[in-house]
């Protein structure tokens, strides 16, 4: 069994090669094959995962290469977790629409549109190769925005994949530590896209819980106000913030010294400085400050159910085939999934409440615009994208940001007029 | 035949008696029921009514009443002009929000909410006391929101209805002004809403217009930016702007010296001058200034096609059916319908481009929101919806800005905690 | 104005000339081109058509060819009228399934499903040599079975097209004489398939009609069972029978001297005398009793809508897309449309009675499939249609009853197997 | 943990004992109910389930009543394997439609039919009764026909409820066998009705069967012919037989000596005897002659899923939700469903081959006719439904039919005229 990590140089690689080895029997990997374009992190992760790999007493083989052809041939699976652009980029998509008054994030807004366009063509290339040199190897994404990557793949792969968040897992979380129950036994209605979904229809055991319940449920959410999302009647993404605190969060973002990427490079220095000490065989404590982790579970749930053939209930970037009613047939949305050998497929889900229907098909709308964009280099479908979306809507600011970040992006992109 | 005119008080009378005199061998109205709670104006119109069909030569008996079930019994048509608070209420309809940075907007934005508050529950009334005294009447609206008041009386209402606005007609008008043929000879596609629809597919004589003939007949359309319509392909209402030049419409309101609804009101005082004056028998002048007419011409294509039972190609504000296949049934759309003594019915229509989906799901969300808030009292559903509206999204926000002007309204609202 | 008659030849040819001399003015045809691949059929009827219109006093040249191409140059209008194997094939298609124990009719059953697999490639290959010759022209078909040739066309060509039935006559008809109401007065609700539709919700200037007076039109309609429409609530096509009346139909066919066939051919020997006779101008007596007139009317509406660009209500074979929640969106159905130069477009219409959801189902399956296996020559498909149609499922049945219509057919057909 | 059995003087109860001994661990059972409202057949269980039990070494207590209020009291999971009428009322279910030349089946075609009009109303009142009394207890029904109870107790009931059928288990078996794979490692798609459903899309671990990986499938399916089944693509319930092979079929019928029935009338009487021995304490060899078994299997999946809250991919008769888009969104399908504690919900499913849509749509109709008419009592819509199935189809003869089982189930019946 191999696996091939795509974007390996990540500090989170580690992380991977932790949950993998805790489940040897599950998931006999013979051999991790790590690859990326940068060298120098690429050598650094390699050392460290050997090192690291030999501390945990776990036996695998870990070769690396920057030859994608190379590292996915014969692989069972492939996990692609890069960053087109590193945190540069990322920090462009941050500070070009924030300078011009529009929220800068890396997944939600114009950043997210910007980061999408980089992303979406480098995955979709990444299932093309597996076409041919591991057709029935499984494609496991966790870049972002991964509900637009996963656009991209159903319209252009037939490779099996998974793109995946480790958002689905919250709702089970919270409710576990509100009502002092086990995760396990939380059940839940999930709708909505990645970065905006909701849960509803909360039970534990089959009983559906109270009100009051929710109540506390929705204390610990750290989203929007609580008031809301009871009056709503959901748990949601606490990227929820952007759209409906979208002045405070703006505020926030203004007021703040630096941006997140800029913090992030910061800290990936010292990361990377303990994961190169070749004496040094721990994932540096840095790493927790630099969030973001969670995935590798999710990941191996995957794993597990799609090696094994075993049938596991899932949160999953899925097309939409008919779930939820307000959004085309081919729309990618983030729900619960049956995951098996056989594929991923949706489960009947009532919709959300109706109050968000607008807000999702919005949201959706700009998805399937800005992935249509990133997969022909149309400037005018990009333009048509950035005036759809929520947090941007009007023609002549979208037109000027727009022409900033292409051009702060053109090294990583072909088409758009550049 | 006899025709009541609900807020007859309205400056637009006259035009409709203008038109009625017009078609008096396809409609042969013997009495109009002029009605208004404000005895005032009601009496001022019901004297330059007289006066006015006199001098036209037109025979027909004009009698006045503030009671409404009187109005109404033995009416064929029932037409609904009417205006909730008056030009009053809509000052603060615009006025607010723009004092929070808001658009301020008699249709669209929360001055469109406003408004829908206090209409709503009015119309629905109306249409309540005709089931009791004329149920085989129909019920015209051109009272705005019109698609929002067609949303409470398709929830609410068995009576036959049509929810009217001029806006139907530019589509051919200016396709006639700019490639120099009738409007007859005009066909279209045409699907949204109520001040945010889109025609597209558009053909002289059964061959589709070139893309060179769609931009001349987009260069006269006052709408937002002819590139962005063109690049959709699609002719827009001229409330597009409010949605893609939301930053350019702002600043141009919070430039002006008064809002619209201060103009209308020194306006209306010179207008009601002269309808007062027993010497006069003609439309003021100042009415032209006064903008708005044209309504009455698409109402009389109405009673035409019921009275007569003559098929007509009308825009109407109809339940969707599936016409829009990314709305629900039940919303209300406004399409192009087949109207005749059976009804209206909306026909089928290819889905306008996909890069106004997510914007028309948007509104369309906020509409259904605000007619059941409207209908039900509820200041929880209130406030979703003035959350659900894109031009307001923030929940702070929309929560002070609820308060103000729900305080404003009391007097025309019951319920919302008030 | 040029009209192409395709299988001018038959003898209803002239009744298409009567009329169009009856609209001269808004139907100002200069050429009608007569087309036929039978030499002898082609020259008696263009000697009559030139002596007949003599007769009426309507000046018009009437051109002959028998090749396509030339027929359809520079046509505005292109009528398809044709029969493909003639007479002959129609008594095989009568006949086989009879002898094998089932219905044995022109459109419905085996026998419509074999005259489907001779003529939906010649009416598509029409269209595709009007794409070249005659871009913009309308084919006008009245060639059985309508439906499934309307199956043909939306999948194959471009062309503008309107497949009609003298059926969606019926319901006005019917009840214009049952109540003594003109039939312009009348609208009804019409949905479902070529010879398997349902008229409900019939109103008379606008006012719903009562069960006691639906009571009355069902008894005029001479379909099945009165009291079985009435629990249904619907008029229904005579067609019907052929399913809720098969033992019964069956019998009396069974019953019969001769098919249907047969007896047309004795009458056409006749009327084919007397049109050749060239001291006669007149229509022949004996047409009448070969019956299936009616349609020139419903041709020369569509006429007048696309010519005049004037919006009639026509019932038109169309594309669902959407009007049946229970038939795919890429299904032909007969229902309501709009007929304008623009094209033909059904409008919304509430489904028919629940009742007949299932059934309406089971034959538009086999109606695609059907169309289906013409358009691609599989015996496979064929078969599964067969199989599909519910005057037969039974597959051993099927299978039998196939090999021998396609061996008769042979000369018609190319692909299956032959 | 309390299970109660409605219809426990079945003699299939053992089976389920038998099984709930297997997976104690699992399922702690400490009482189970027995209830029957036949006195003579539920002592004779009693006795020897607990002999039966001792014999196993189960310890469990077993209750019996005639109460059913008292069994389903404070009752986990109640299990309906009830016959309404009892196999005499069969037998006329069999008999009377060969009669009169149609298909006598216990579920398929008339006699189904009438099952179901006996049977629906009495599951869905245990369900009312369970509402008071046990409100968060699951139903678990494996009464034929189940698809139609199904369709009963959607519409009328909130209790949690599985309507199965062992169907769901042939395509995994079939595979298995044909293959010599585990049947765990088999997934497909499957969709459809109880006893009209179709698998397709077989994988084993993931890998998509071959074409001629199928053909050796199909060939042990003993359904219809293999070759129809290999151009359709996809495996089929063997009830397909009475469709596709009806003449046939019905032929069989005609040619037996006796009906089913009568057949397992005569065994019944061998079995009681065996069970109602003193000294006995093992299932009769006769049983395995009954046929029939297999559905504890089910039963037990799906209580081990609730109870335990395991997500469990299972066939289930569920609400269509949208998977079919053919059918509408209540009809009941049979499916891939995943069940847990939270209840029982299909997973997206792609449609099945299109050549049999029509009649699942016709089938389905038919079954939401007549669950209708089972819960009104309507004679009207009772015709209908026979009217609309497609072994039935004619009107004449549905009378007829409809006349005489109706008055042969007069114990059993309530409204119908009679």
């Amino acid at each position: 069994m191999k696996i091939a990590i795509i974007g390996a140089g990540s500090p989170y690689t580690p992380e991977l090669v932790l949950k993998l080895s805790g489940v040897q029997e599950r998931l006999p990997v013979s051999e991790i094959s790590l690859m990326d374009i940068d060298e120098n992190r690429l050598g650094i992760m390699h050392g460290f995962c050997e090192r690291y790999a030999a501390g945990l007493g776990y036996e695998v083989d870990f070769t690396y290469t920057r030859d994608l052809q190379r590292a996915v041939e014969q692989a069972d699976f492939v996990v692609t977790q890069l960053r087109v652009g590193g945190n540069k980029a990322r920090a462009n998509d941050e500070k070009i629409p924030l300078s011009r008054g529009y929220i800068g994030q890396e997944t939600t807004g114009p950043g997210g549109f910007m980061k999408a366009l980089r992303t979406v063509p480098v995955v979709c290339g990444i299932a093309e190769v597996m076409e041919e040199a591991s057709p029935h190897a499984w494609l496991i994404n966790y870049t972002n925005p991964t509900g637009i990557v996963a656009e991209g793949l159903y319209k252009t792969s037939k490779i099996k994949h998974a793109c995946l968040c480790s958002g689905g897992l919250f709702p089970a979380w919270n409710t576990s530590n509100a009502l002092n129950v086990p995760p396990e036994s939380v059940r839940f209605d999930y709708a909505g896209l990645n970065h905006l979904n909701f849960a509803y229809n909360i039970s534990v055991n089959g009983r559906r819980i109270t009100k009051e319940e929710l109540a506390k449920v929705l204390a610990l959410s750290g989203s929007v106000d609580t008031g809301l999302l009871s009056s709503i009647g959901a748990f949601a993404s606490p990227y929820l913030q952007y759209y409906f605190r979208r002045a405070e969060m703006l505020k926030k973002q203004l007021d703040a010294p630096r941006t997140r990427a800029e913090d992030v490079m910061a800290l990936e220095a010292e990361i990377y400085d303990a994961y190169g000490d070749p004496g040094n065989n721990k994932i540096p404590e840095a790493l927790h400050k630099r969030g973001g982790g969670g995935y590798s579970e999710v990941a191996i749930g995957v794993m597990d159910a799609a090696y094994n053939n075993i049938d596991k209930l899932m949160v999953v970037n899925v097309e939409n085939m008919g779930t939820l009613p307000f959004l085309p047939d081919d729309a990618v949305i983030e729900t619960n999934c049956v995951v098996n050998a056989s594929g991923v497929k949706p489960i009947a889900t009532p919709p959300p409440p109706k109050s968000v229907w607008g807000l999702i098909s919005a949201v959706k709308n700009y998805e399937q615009l800005t992935a249509e964009a990133a997969l022909t280099g149309s400037k005018e479908l990009a333009l048509q994208a950035l005036v759809a979306h929520p947090l941007v809507g009007d023609y002549d600011g979208a037109k000027g940001l727009l022409d900033e970040m292409l051009e702060a992006n053109s090294a990583y992109l072909s088409g758009f007029g550049l």
